[in-house]
């Protein structure tokens, strides 16, 4: 066993500084080893404690037993019964005295992430608690034994384990029989493969374990282990700013460039504005920059010089774009005037962050138009919700419902605001996913931008009428929330970079040279044949992978089809197609390949559109006692009420729902529910009677049945 | 004539402030004017003078005259024998002073632009020099008398005109004859073509007015005005920002298009990275940062809250982005990693702005890459460069010169940068098109950002080589200085947004409905043909404007070719091609007009580029003896010179040239001559025999042939 100093000074040698380290007397129970740390003075003020778990398969006599080595948050949940199923190892139980003498030379109550050290790591398997890596939490380890704790970050815990696995990788090159990759893969999960048989449904079960948490118990902690593990972001060193990695900013691409082309149809044409704006003209419509001016983040110095005056950056560009729309409309032979910009926006929220949802810089579109009569505004605020839903529920799969905003929700500044509203059914909570809105004269007007023509009638001047609309990458948050199960991303086809993946199976010992490069050349022409009729194929020919890893891969990875080529398919000229969302299993015929694939792809598209729908659709209830409010709410519901659109009730109902609810989660924005939108179509329920039909909230008249719910 | 006081209020009533206003003795000189200014005391620190001056063209004896009035900076040229030739008008002759009281009821001394009111616009054409409205100086005007001065910006003079200008065209829409547009046009220039004959060579005389200045003459200004008047870019309320107006970003997209496919057969992948960076991160590099720390943005606080540690906005993403490649990249299975983004960095440059050159704000693609060799680093250096190379040479039809920079030019931190060096005519500079870097194992290195992977053989620890490679939009700027001519933009056909113009023309009054609906009719279903050949047309019907005026309005935006559709042409049913970059008028036969428009474009393109071509090789000088450097320098050249390839003889260089040259423009960087790089293709000149061939600086023994020149 390594003594304190020896540990310190390994850790020290990988740039590992424990925050704290400190002696307290020995313990048995967590909640014992809690107090002792807290009671000794030098702990954190505040910590989780990690929990090291061995288990020990049910294993021949003659044979060593593997153990497994959990390690995780004390507050994880961890059941025998399911990761060894998850496993699929056998009788799973906890392991003895002996055996941890016998491993770690320890007691249970010893044992820690450190116990692992270069001399055990290679025989046992050790699933690390994914959420330990991401959690921002400093956790209690023991150092070498119950009676010294050090104080590590989740990453200190992965980065340690790290070095022991590639001390382990090197012994399995050495071994060129082993199936596992021959260099450390990223995720240390994978690497736990070299010691299972090869059997598919094993690695298939270790995903699971991969994903950490299941989405219907820690939603929050699924949905970041799911964006790290797909692939998708990376945390970034300043906070609520995130890496955009290939794999969702693909999808950011594909929206872009279908996004573009319809709005160049309309007229719209691409640009590019000053990222900062100078304060006084920031602050020019005081509701707008009411609205946004707790956000803004302010340059004040460049090189070692202090500016003049603050400059902003830009939260969203009406004041950077429309002194200029003042310029340059002269005329009515000036408008409309249509103007789109991608770019980047900051607003330095100061609540929670999470991936996509709500983030201190975010990437979107902001169009921008200017129009001679309401008439013609009010024409394409609805042309660009349409656009904005075909975006959500032709290329994303997932289901809006286009409304309007109440009062008290629209966007500040503006006349009234459109959007499509979304639903993540596992939290229960509604979703903004875009919103299209009209400015009407309010930023035109000569005290604010003063952005007129003259009549072509009357000579008299007409303020523009203005439209400003946006659809950030929110929108992939929301695609991957409503997707995503417990194995990891599922993505449309539509918007996937890889659509098809072909994975040659079957290959064994027996495989002859000819056979194998016959299953490669396969695979590659099948992928090719696909990528000449337009499908996003790619054949998975990496040496040292087993199937089961790329299956494992590219599931995670949501890659909605996958081919399978082995021998036997070879023979049959055919194909397993496995459908990513709903894990399917059909043979193909290979002729016509590229007809059916296309065909089977727009199934996996409107199949996935059609759940999605069916799951919002049943969780909006109809609501007409305020009785029924609160529970529909923690029934994970949104609810349709006959309201009266006024804000004060808007208020009232936001206050009183807060106050009833159930304690939610921490990490929840807010447990009272605000409206989400008054639906356009109204006629799914019963026709509002005027003077009769009255508001759930407050008992008024009502006016139009609207959603309200928890939200994002 | 208006009194002092009712000129300050209708000007306040445009919200125009007069600066200043100062009463001073009476002048009959420009500097007497300006000494009197002074010494009044109460004039701005700096100002310019505006000159006002009223020309009269030969009229027939029984018609009135339309005189011409010229509103200029008291430094620009004007010579009424050009001035005459461009608005094809005969014998201009400065006014008399009856002829002044006529109109003005003024003598020359008080002319101003003030002068010219409602009354008095309509009968006169108006000439502003449009220097005057790009700039940032104050200008001196008369305000009533030679007695009175205001101190008004370019801007307040414009905008006092413009209101004029709307009064003039209310008039004209009384008057359905006039063939002008009924509603202000967005530039002075063109409410004057009202007062001329329909003939349009006179409007496009008119146009080279509107450029203001020569290229040849004054080139920052006709810069700037081209990139005004053809719509690129707009001035921007924070000094060193501009709005790249969607003539300019569709150019911008083109490149993007064209680049992301090539880069992604190299198989980069396109990602976002936050656009802030932590101070300590930042700053780890010192070579890197000592490059960058002057022009760095510091964002300080956010909403109302100061942050804790300043935060940079990133001027460059090595930065941002190297430690997670760090973390990334574990094994050589992970390399090589590619990986590119388009966004906008930000330099907060000091040194005297100029749109796409040098700005706060620009957008970019960078690219940075992680290889397991050197030998590899070094392949993708120069496969990026070549990619450069295309985008200038054969998008931008710009002639570059593919290079490596020497030690002191090179980027900060890396190892070597190689360069496609640009060459800009006009001023004889060399100016830097785009850069791809190696940057060795210098931000790998265990003390910077320690990205390394075990080496598969002998488990050593490989530092990987990186690579990082980006072009701006500075590319647009350079193709805009070698392309551009006195009537405006020219574009080459690859990255022009609409490469051909179809214009109705010689439609008079004589006209049948029928003949004129079958001319537009022709000229939609040309654009239509062309474009289904994939070729971006368009047809302008614009009612109410003339074909001079359209001529003119798409020859300064630089659309490559015009078509036109008149009757004759429909008789003999062919098109008159007109290219933009040389005026040659073609007819060509209507059937198969896709084949020979596309034939013809691909003409325009290469013609282009060869002429830059020549001008280019025309102006490198080879240069032996240091007494022939600077007069080459001076001859608007670069050189070429045998080079010891010491940082000492470069500093020593640009000292002496710049000593030694002629007095250079205030807005021209330096006057000190750098080098450009050192040519790969160094067979073109006489070899240099190792201990021989010496330094031109120096005299020290030669190493390369270098070109050496002042540059932007």
């Amino acid at each position: 066993m390594a003594s304190l100093d020896s540990i310190v000074k390994k850790l020290d040698a990988l740039s590992i500084k424990p925050a704290v380290q400190v002696a307290h007397a020995e313990t048995t129970s967590p909640a014992s080893w809690r107090d002792a740390l807290i009671a000794s003075g030098s702990a954190p003020a505040s910590f989780e404690l990690v929990k090291t778990l061995v288990y020990k398969p049910k294993t021949a006599k003659t044979a060593t037993p593997v153990p497994v080595v959990v390690i995780a948050r004390e507050s994880t949940e961890t059941n025998s019964g399911a990761l060894g199923k998850k496993l699929n190892l056998k009788e799973l139980r906890l392991a003895s005295e002996d055996l941890l003498k016998e491993f770690f030379s320890l007691d249970k109550d010893s044992l820690s992430p450190l116990s692992i050290t270069e001399a055990v790591f290679p025989k046992v398997v050790t699933v690390l608690d994914p959420s330990i890596t991401t959690s921002s939490s400093i956790f209690a380890v023991h150092a070498n034994s119950s009676s010294q704790t050090l104080f590590l970050s989740g990453k200190d815990i992965e980065s340690y384990l790290a070095t022991l696995e590639t001390a382990e990788v090197k012994v399995l090159e050495l071994d060129q029989t082993a199936a596992a990759p021959a260099a450390a893969p990223a995720h240390k999960e994978k690497a736990t493969h070299a010691h299972k048989e090869k059997d598919e449904s094993k690695i298939e079960g270790a995903v699971q374990i991969a994903i950490g948490v299941k989405k219907e118990v820690d939603f929050p902690t699924w949905y970041t282990n799911v964006l790290l593990k797909a692939d998708m972001i990376e945390y970034y060193s300043v906070s609520g700013c995130y890496i955009l990695k290939p794999w969702s900013y693909s999808i950011w691409e594909e929206i872009q460039s279908w996004f573009n082309s319809e709005i160049k149809e309309l007229g719209v044409q691409n640009s590019y504005f000053p990222m900062f704006v100078p304060q006084s003209v920031l602050e020019r419509e005081k509701d707008h920059i009411e609205g946004f001016s707790p956000e803004v983040a302010w340059v004040t110095r460049a090189g070692s010089s202090d500016l003049e005056d603050p400059i902003a950056i830009r939260p969203t560009s009406e004041t950077v774009m429309y002194p200029y729309y003042a310029k340059w409309i002269r005329s009515h032979r000036d408008l409309p005037l249509k103007l789109n910009q991608w770019n980047s926006v900051v607003r330095w929220e100061f609540k929670n962050p999470q991936p996509f949802l709500r983030t201190r810089e975010f990437l979107w579109q902001e169009g921008h138009t200017a129009h001679l009569t309401k008439t013609e505004a009010d024409k394409e605020v609805r042309d660009i919700l349409e656009l904005y839903r075909q975006v959500y529920e032709d290329l994303l799969a997932v289901p809006v419902i286009p409304g309007v905003k109440s009062g008290k929700e629209k966007f500040a500044g503006g006349l009234y605001t459109t959007t499509v509203e979304g639903f993540i059914p596992t939290s229960g909570r509604g979703i903004q996913a875009a919103t299209s809105h009209c400015l009407g004269q309010n930023f035109s007007k000569p005290e604010m931008f003063n952005i007129f023509v003259e009549d072509p009638n009357d000579g008299s001047k007409s303020y523009v009428w203005q439209n400003s609309w946006g659809l950030s990458t929110r929108a992939i948050g929301v695609m991957v929330m409503v997707h995503g199960d417990n194995q990891g991303l599922v993505l449309p086809p539509r918007v996937a970079s890889i659509q098809v993946v072909v994975v040659p199976c079957g290959i064994t010992a027996k495989t002859t040279d000819e056979q194998r490069a016959n299953i490669n050349n396969t695979c590659e022409d099948i992928a090719k044949t696909l990528k000449k009729a337009g499908i996003r194929a790619r054949a998975d020919l990496r040496e040292g992978y087993t199937p089961g890893y790329k299956f494992n891969d590219w599931e995670q990875k949501g890659v909605p089809l996958r081919l399978e080529i082995g021998p036997n398919d070879l023979a049959k000229q055919q194909t397993l197609t496995v459908r990513r969302d709903n894990g399917a299993k059909n043979p193909i015929p290979l002729s016509n390949l590229e007809v059916s694939v296309a065909e089977l792809l727009k199934t996996v598209q409107s199949d996935m559109y059609n759940r999605a729908k069916e799951a919002y659709e049943s969780r909006i209830i109809e609501v007409t006692k305020w009785e029924d409010f609160v529970p529909a709410l923690d029934n994970k519901c949104i609810v349709a009420i006959p309201w009266c659109d006024e804000e004060a009730c808007e208020d009232d109902i936001k206050e009183r729902s807060g106050r009833a609810s159930e304690p939610q989660d921490e990490r929840a924005p807010s447990a009272g529910a605000k409206s989400l939108c008054i639906p356009f179509e109204q006629t799914r329920w019963a026709p509002i009677e005027p003077g009769k039909t009255k508001c759930t909230g407050c008992g008024k008249d009502a006016k139009h049945w609207t959603l309200f719910g928890r939200s994002y």
